[in-house]
């Protein structure tokens, strides 16, 4: 039996309504094949397991991800202004594809299997992008020489992360946030551009060191 | 029978070493009273079932962490030195006591029960510390006024978990890990103190806006 890659895709796109709505934990391979129309069998002979099916998922959202976001730096030169769009379409895509975001960034996390076996290759990749930008922000003097790129990386993507999952909860729980994630891009970015000092304080901190 | 405060402060540290150790999933409670040196019926005397457990540790430990940074943070009126030492106490936390590290930012968030059903109010708390320096320092004119004390308290965090989550990753690997929690710690309050410019930069953006 030749299998179809357009089953493949009904297949995943169902598995992200799923774990998203009842989680990963709680969702059977039966529940992904009713929503995908399939029969429950079918969806093994695409992936191995539950745990796979996940991690295919993610790989495959990650590369549509990846080259999403590096299509939107590819024509920008600035590392400033590169870091400032990376902030931007990582918060846009959670906001408008918040069932993927909440399998990604809340039930990936709570996968042992994903956590304590897998490598996520691709989420380095995607994490690397943060890095290279802070590099070459430092080697064309835009950054701070003494910043570290794979901090920088570190910090920038748990603060992207945080923010996240805070909205995505309040969705979850059917109430309105506090907080859009534009405005949650805006703090972000003027933490990075500017840090959270008054200019005069800072002025000030500086000289009397 | 009446129950000894002594034992049930065995049974939880022996979950911390345990948890850490196999997983939160991988765990039994069996495991915890073994190694807690305590018959297996023992602990269902103090915790009602494994996930409750989980629940008492974390609030036991969050509650004695909190203490900690709120003595620490006391006698100090400036709000920048007061965020300086949150960043410091936590990530000196978590180099000190990386398996309690391990079982509230990692484990923790693969226990479905607590992630969906469970209100972390200690956990707010913690939060909440942060956002009322933020607070203190914008009313003050320490900070720069269009800060938001929300947001700010989940970019500080974010950024602090995830550096701590990386660092435990290497750890639990076996591997060193390419950065100290100290330099991490001193990465996350210059990008609060100064941003990511450099100074001429940041003054060149300021006077072309």
């Amino acid at each position: 039996m030749a299998l179809s890659s357009d089953k493949r895709i009904r297949i995943l796109n169902a598995a992200v309504t799923v774990f998203a709505d009842r989680g990963f934990f709680q969702s059977r391979v039966s529940d992904v094949a009713d929503a995908a129309g399939v029969a429950g069998g079918t969806i093994y002979l695409y992936f191995k397991s539950k745990d796979d099916l996940l991690i295919s998922l993610f790989e495959d959202r990650m590369d549509g991800i990846i080259r999403h976001v590096n299509d939107a730096l590819s024509s920008v030169d600035s590392a400033s202004t590169r870091l400032q769009i990376f902030v931007d379409k990582h918060l846009t895509m959670v906001e408008q594809h918040p069932e993927l975001a909440e399998v990604l960034i809340v039930e990936l996390r709570q996968s042992a299997k994903f956590m304590r076996e897998y490598t996520p290759v691709k989420f380095a990749e995607y994490l690397d992008i943060i890095e290279q930008i802070v590099r070459d922000g430092i080697s064309v003097g835009e950054f701070r020489p003494g910043l570290s790129p794979r901090l920088a990386k570190r910090i920038i993507f748990g603060a992207l992360e945080e923010v996240s999952a805070t909205w995505l909860r309040f969705r979850r729980d059917g109430v309105v946030s506090p907080f859009e994630l534009e405005q949650a891009g805006t703090q972000i970015w003027e933490m990075l551009s500017a840090g959270f000092f008054q200019i005069d304080h800072r002025a000030q901190e500086r000289s009397t060191q």
